[in-house]
């Protein structure tokens, strides 16, 4: 059995080093076997262009997220591996699988000591073109596949070291984010020295994506935390409702208007070259007390949140896109919408004109022992469920820090959410085709 | 604050015996606020019928399981709540939110001392009519949600004692499942007395349904261990494929042939009346070792199976659905479907003609340290994802328990998945409209 594994798995290193050695030259053909060629070309999102899609794109169904650490010694192997994840995502995207190659000599290596091998009669043709690919999205759509890549602070400089000759480059935007009030982030759930965000229309398309790129990275990163999550279609120009129940998202900058993504979420000038078009990632996986916050008559959540749950509309207001009115009194001369409620702490009028893009999913754990953190205090199996907060922004500092200061300190929410892993990446700008991710970083001295 | 919780679990819990007391008059009217309408009537489910929903229902593309531990003490309680989860999963089979009553009275309960209250102008109209509903899924279609609900052993009898009365009702069929080889099941995340199997084509349909079931249980039961899982849309007619690449269940009984379905899947007389058009669910959440998986070519990955990957065939023939000739050799003599793959030691010939339904669907819990158990014996962060099966039979003693033997001890996959968590479930038979699920055990004495 030994034999047949430590053969096989040469193979697989043979095929990975063909991959990486090929994956400089982007755009590859795209030969495949019949079986294997996704069904029509809807839902295709453009891989090469001046930003990373999975930003502006329209927010797709599901994410699969994945940061990893760095083991890489040297700058030239972090490069081929972005080099090769461009290659990959590029293909992965349009809806095809990672370079398929002639594994004829690959396929018929394992030990021939077993039962049998497929050098009989069993239709060897169909293995000779087999991809390396895992194979479980053969047949799937591209399903609006976006893959984003961002670096961490790591990948400038980790444990004080400057592994690769980067820590000069580290943006002043990628800061090391303060610890806020109630922040219970894991340490091995958060960071990481790269990320990958994939998004896609369907949960087995998102992580086969990360999947192929982490086998195509092994040798040079160890994965370091992953979250999964899903947004369901509420119907075309709906807000989605998050695990609250309560719509989530009204407020976002638009997408679709180049003059608010400038404003919000795209690094200008005032970075440097390789950040200019790209942004910046807050990721936070965000435990909501379900168990807790079911507890709650419908009347005190909206308090909390600050919109009524049915419509979305603001408190006081009929419809969901209504403005805010902060200064209005009810009858007795206290605010309709209180001081402690999440959309007043959150709003760009609290926060000097702060603003970011959320691209928030909820995420689904399971189940697992919990002490409350909530009178009665009770302890027990509780859900491991609830936002998985993902906020693209122009600079942090201005962005979700501005924000979340105000917010952890005094949103009402907060006793039903604890931030329990996350991490701050930079997210460079798109590549053009021929390009790498993050080129234009690694061509610096 | 305390005063606030206080007032508001008061109104939950007021709310919550209301929905206890009604559930007993089956199928309530269905009044709604015209916002939790859900889109048009496509894609509704029977509830109500000779067989629970969820089993020859045309799989679904996700799934929330979740077990509980009963902490009812008296045999009333537990009738209660089976009234109450049968009348609610009745309504949200169709779309509906759980119950709606008139909340004027809850939803300014809480205490006015805080900064605002909901009796200013703030559209109070909007929560009157307000469900006790969590409110997530409102505006979401029903999504072809079923509901099926199991007992497990401890039902009949929990640490030796005969909490209900029931203990001389177990059925024979409702085995302690032997230990098998490589099984590696967490007690603290198997088994369970009663269990829920929600499917929709929406993760969060589902997992709303279980989570107002829950609630609704509040006092009767402690949630155990859960499990969400998906199985992407392939397109009509198409055999998904699983996270190894393969495509799952091309074998399976016929759902839409009552003559497959009673031979395979239905308790017929050999049963207790209320097991009669009733089923036994096996659940097992079977981590798969992607990373080692992927390292295999495919060549190997198809010996393991005994199938073609990109085709699905079996190994020697062209077509997914053709038969296997387990008889066939290749040019040295030697088995061209090996003794050791999986199709050939699960398959109906090699087990006495043992068949089972399998319901199966991949899930991803994220990742996690792992020590690996095969060479080299690496540790470190990896996948925890894999398949959630779910497989309903006639007997589990002639259907899962007779082909796992087999397969547990031979099957060349073994090294690849390992058994982790999991439970036997008595699936009793539908229920009759004014009827509640499990009412002819309840009504022996």
């Amino acid at each position: 059995m030994n034999d047949t594994n430590d053969a096989t798995r040469r193979g697989f290193l043979g095929a990975a080093a063909g991959l990486l050695a090929a994956a400089g030259s982007a755009a590859p053909a795209l030969a495949k076997t019949e079986d294997l060629v996704p069904a029509a070309t809807a839902g295709i999102e453009p891989f090469w262009g001046m930003h990373q899609g999975g930003i502006a794109t329209p927010a797709q169904r599901h994410t699969y997220f994945a940061a990893f650490d760095l083991t890489a010694t040297s700058r030239d192997d972090v490069v081929k591996l972005l080099k090769a994840w461009t290659a990959a995502a590029a293909r992965l995207t349009q809806g095809h699988e990672i370079e398929p190659f002639e594994q004829t000599d690959l396929a018929y290596s394992y030990d021939t000591s077993t039962t049998t091998t497929t050098t009989s009669s069993a239709a060897p043709t169909e293995t000779k073109t087999e991809a390396p690919d895992s194979g479980e999205a053969s047949g799937l759509p591209a399903a609006r596949l976006t893959l984003t890549f961002g670096f961490g602070a790591g990948l400038f400089v980790k444990d004080g070291k400057d592994r690769y000759g980067l820590a000069q480059h580290r943006p002043e935007a990628l800061v090391d984010i303060p610890h806020f009030p109630g922040d219970q982030l894991v340490p091995a759930e958060s960071d990481g020295d790269l990320s990958i965000q994939a998004c896609a229309d369907d949960p087995q398309v998102a992580f086969h994506a990360v999947r192929q790129l982490a086998r195509l990275a092994e040798g040079s990163v160890q994965l370091r935390w992953v979250q999964s999550g899903f947004a369901p279609d509420f119907g075309p120009g709906k807000t989605g409702r998050n695990l609250m129940g309560f719509r989530d998202g009204t407020n976002n900058p638009k997408t679709s208007d180049p003059k608010d993504m400038d404003a919000v979420v795209w690094v200008g000038t005032e970075g440097p070259d390789w950040m200019q078009g790209g942004s910046y990632l807050v990721a936070r996986r965000i435990r909501i007390a379900l168990e807790h916050w079911d507890k709650m008559n419908t009347a005190f959540q909206e308090q909390t949140v600050g919109r009524h749950k049915g419509s979305g509309a603001p408190l006081g207001m009929k419809n969901e896109t209504d403005a805010f009115d902060f200064a209005a009194k009810d009858k007795d001369g206290n605010p309709l919408i209180p001081q402690n409620s999440h959309v007043r702490l959150a709003a760009a009028e609290t926060n000097g004109g702060a603003r970011i893009l959320r691209r928030a999913f909820s995420y689904n754990n399971g189940a697992g022992f919990t002490a409350e953190r909530w009178p009665p205090w009770r302890q027990g199996i509780e859900y491991d469920a609830g936002l998985f907060f993902l906020a693209y922004q122009r600079d942090p500092r201005t962005g979700f820090i501005k924000i979340f200061e105000n917010v952890a300190k005094f949103d009402m929410m907060n006793q039903f959410v604890t931030h329990v892993a996350g991490g701050l990446y930079a997210i460079p700008a798109g590549a053009a085709s021929g390009e790498y991710i993050g080129q234009k970083l690694f061509s610096r001295a």
